[in-house]
C-alpha cells in the first residue's frame, strides 16, 4: 500500500473507520471517537455529521443529569435506516432476509428450492429478492447491496460459482445472471456479492458480533456438507482458489469410508447428515431430513441415538484439528446436524475434554451459531457491510 | 486504520512500498515505479535518492544502446550495503547467520548447544552473534536487526519463549535477556525479534522468493518436531495465542500411539524423526540422528526403508490435510527428515497423487526448501526484513 493523494478514497476510509470504531465501542462521542482513531475532532465532526444524516450512525438523547455543561452525545450504529438483503441458496431452498446494520432481521421469506436448473434458480431468486426490496424502500429504508450464499466453491471477484456439486453446478455466472434478472424486475444497478455458505456465515458471526472480536474466529457447518469459514485479520480467509476451509474433506482415517468427493475416510463421511443417515438406517443412498433424525432421537431410538455419538466423537476430533491448525480464538458451531442437540454435541465436548486434558492446553472457546438455520442468509448480508466497511479491499491492491 | 497527518509514518510507508515494489519487479524504472505505486514521480525521485544512498537500493549500469535518449536506469534491491542477522536454536546447536537484504548467507557460524539452561544458550549466542556484527562493521555493512527461530511457541511482541517442550523452556523472557547480553558486549540497541522456527523459516521462502510469490504460502518442517510456518495475505499468520500451525499435533489416526504432547495418534507420531527412530529400532526411546538413518538407507537396510515409506505415506495424508484446510498456493517441504530423499518423499508424492486423483482437483505447487538445514537461520532474518518492509504492522493498529 502506498499513500496518494485520491481525497475521495481517503475519506472514505476514515468514514469507514468511524463506523468500525463505533461497531467495536457502541456510544463512543465524538471526541472520544477523535482519541480512538487519531482523526482531528474537526474531521470527526463533519465526518459524523454526514453518517448521521446517511444513516450509518445515530445520536442517542443526551440524559439531563443536573450537572453544569452539556454531556457528551453518544453515538449508535443505526439500526433503522440502512439495510442489506442476504439469500441462502441451498439444495432444499431458498432464503431472502432484510438484515439492519446491526444485524437485526427486518423482512424474510423462505420457499422451496424451484428445480436445480441454474436459470430457473436464479430467476425465483430475484423474484424473491425484488419483493424484499420494494418492502424496505416503502418502509423508508435504504439498501447497500444484496449478498448470496451458496454451497459450492465461489470466485468471489466475478461472483462465479466454479463447483456447487450437490445441485450440480459447474462455471455458473451467478451475479452477472441475478443482476441481470434484478435489471429486468426494476431493481437495477445494486451492488451484488455471492460467496461460499459457510464463508457468509462466519461473517455472521463477525459482523454482528460484539467486541472483542476472535481472531481468528472460524465457522464450522455440518450440514450435508462439512466446512469452515474462516476469518483472519479481519477478514474472510479463501486460499488461493477459494478453496480453504474445506475440512470435511481432510482425512479422519485411513483407507476410511468412500467419500463423495471421491476420497476415503473424509471426515463428511463420519460426521456429515449422510453419515449419520447411513448409520441409521443401516446401507448408504438415502440422506434422512434433520426433522426425521431429531424425532427419531427424542423417540429414544438406540440406533440414532449410536449414530449421533458416533458422529460427536468424530466431530471432535475434527475441532481438536482446527484448532491445531488455526488456534483460534473461537470457534462457532452451526449446520443442520447442529440442530440434533445433546446426544450429538456432548458427543463433541467429551472428545475435545480429553484432548485437552491429555495436553494440558486450554480449548478455544466454543459456541454454537447465534443466528442457527438463518447464519447463512444473515452472513450473506454481513458480507456486504463486511465489503463497505474496508474500502481499501476494494479499490486498493494492499501488497 | 485512518489516515492521518503523521508525515513521518507517511513517508517510511511509502518508502517500503518502493522497496516492496522493486523486490516484486526488479529492475523498474523511477517511471515505473511511480506508475507501479500510485506516487508521484517526484515523490518517488526523492525517496528513491534516499533509498540508494541508505543501500536499500542500487541503480544498475545503463546499456548504450546507440539509441537516442537517455534509457531509464533500472533499480534493484542492494544485496551489500544492508544485512540481517538471523540465529537458529535448536536441540542440537546454534547457527548464526549474515544475510544480505536478497537472500545471500554472507558470514556463519555454527556451534553444539552448550546445555539447555536458557541463560548459557542466551549467553553463547550473543557471543556468536557479537562476532558477525564485528564481521559486518568491518566489511562496512550497516545491520537491520536480528531475529532468532526458537522451537516452541513464543509471544512474538514481547519475545518470549512460552513454551520449548524438548529443551524444555517455559516463559523465558528471551529477546530481553539477549539484549542485555548483547549490551554487555557492546553491542547495544539493536532491533531483536524471536519467533517459532518453522514460522521463521516461511519467511526464508517468501521474503527471499521471486515474484509471484503464493498466498497462502505454507512451510512444512519435518524434523523431531512437525509443524507449519504460514503466509497469509502478506504477514505470518500466528493465531489468537501463537500456536497456528501445530499441525503435528493434528489427528492423523483413533487411538494411535501416544504422542509426546500426551493426545493419541498426533501426525507426529506417525512422521517426525521420533516415530522413524521407533520404527528402525523396534521400540521407542532412542532418536536416530538423521545421518544415521541416511546411511541405513544407503546401505539398503530392509527395515528403515520400510520405516521411512511408512512415515512417507503419512507425510502425504497430512499435506492433502493442509490443502484442504488452507488452499495454499505453495506448501515447502523443509526440516531434517526430507534430507532423507527419496523413499521418504516418493511415498508422500505417491499418496497425494491418489488423493488427487481421487477428487479431480490439482494439487498445489509442493517444493522443497530452497535453504536446506539453514531455512531457520536464513528465516530469522527475513523476520527482520518483513517487519521493515511492512511500518504499518509495527505503528499503527489495522482495524
Amino acid at each position: 500500500m502506498t499513500i496518494t493523494g485520491d481525497q475521495s478514497l481517503m475519506r472514505e476510509i476514515n468514514r469507514m473507520a468511524l463506523v468500525r470504531a463505533i461497531q467495536r465501542v457502541p456510544g463512543l462521542s465524538r471526541a472520544e471517537l477523535a482519541k480512538e482513531t487519531g482523526l482531528t475532532k474537526s474531521t470527526v465532526s463533519l465526518l459524523v455529521q454526514d453518517l448521521v444524516e446517511e444513516g450509518w450512525l445515530r445520536e442517542a438523547d443526551v440524559q439531563t443529569t443536573g450537572a453544569i455543561g452539556r454531556r457528551p452525545t453518544p453515538l449508535f450504529l443505526d439500526g433503522d435506516r440502512l439495510a442489506m438483503i442476504g439469500a441462502e441458496v441451498s439444495i432444499e431452498q431458498i432464503s431472502v432476509l432484510t438484515v439492519s446494520l446491526k444485524g437485526d432481521v427486518i423482512d424474510e421469506l423462505v420457499e422451496p428450492l424451484p428445480g436445480t436448473q441454474p436459470s430457473v434458480v436464479i430467476k425465483r431468486l430475484a423474484h424473491l429478492i425484488a419483493s424484499l426490496v420494494e418492502k424496505a424502500h416503502s418502509d423508508g429504508r435504504h439498501l447497500l447491496g444484496i449478498g448470496v450464499g451458496v454451497p459450492g466453491a465461489v470466485l468471489d471477484k466475478y461472483g462465479v460459482v466454479k463447483l456447487a456439486p450437490n445441485f450440480p453446478w459447474r462455471d455458473i455466472a451467478f451475479q452477472t445472471e441475478l443482476a441481470q434478472e434484478l435489471t429486468a424486475l426494476g431493481v437495477p444497478g445494486i451492488r451484488i456479492q455471492v460467496q461460499n455458505d459457510y464463508d457468509v456465515a462466519a461473517l455472521s458471526e463477525y459482523e454482528f458480533g460484539s467486541s472483542p472480536l476472535p481472531d481468528p474466529l472460524i465457522y464450522l457447518g455440518v450440514g450435508v456438507g462439512v466446512g469452515a469459514g474462516i476469518i483472519v485479520r479481519d477478514r474472510l480467509f479463501l486460499g488461493a482458489e477459494g478453496f480453504a476451509g474445506e475440512v470435511g474433506h481432510s482425512i479422519l482415517q485411513l483407507e476410511g469410508p468412500v467419500c463423495s468427493c471421491g476420497r476415503k475416510g473424509c471426515a463428511e463421511t463420519f460426521i456429515g447428515q449422510r453419515a449419520i443417515s447411513t448409520q441409521i438406517v443401516g446401507h448408504a443412498g438415502e440422506i434422512l431430513p434433520v426433522e426425521t433424525i431429531r424425532q427419531l432421537l427424542e423417540h429414544n431410538d438406540a440406533a440414532t441415538i449410536l449414530a449421533a455419538r458416533r458422529a460427536g466423537h468424530y466431530l471432535g476430533v475434527l475441532i481438536q484439528n482446527i484448532w491445531t491448525y488455526f488456534n483460534p480464538g473461537r470457534i462457532v458451531l452451526g449446520g443442520s446436524m447442529c440442530e440434533l442437540g445433546a446426544p450429538f454435541l456432548d458427543a463433541a465436548r467429551l472428545c475435545l475434554d480429553r484432548y485437552a486434558e491429555n495436553c494440558g492446553l486450554q480449548l478455544p472457546e466454543i459456541q454454537l451459531s447465534r443466528y442457527g438455520a438463518r447464519s447463512v442468509a444473515v452472513g450473506a448480508a454481513a458480507l456486504i457491510k463486511h465489503a463497505l466497511l474496508r474500502p481499501l479491499d476494494i479499490r486498493f491492491r494492499d501488497q
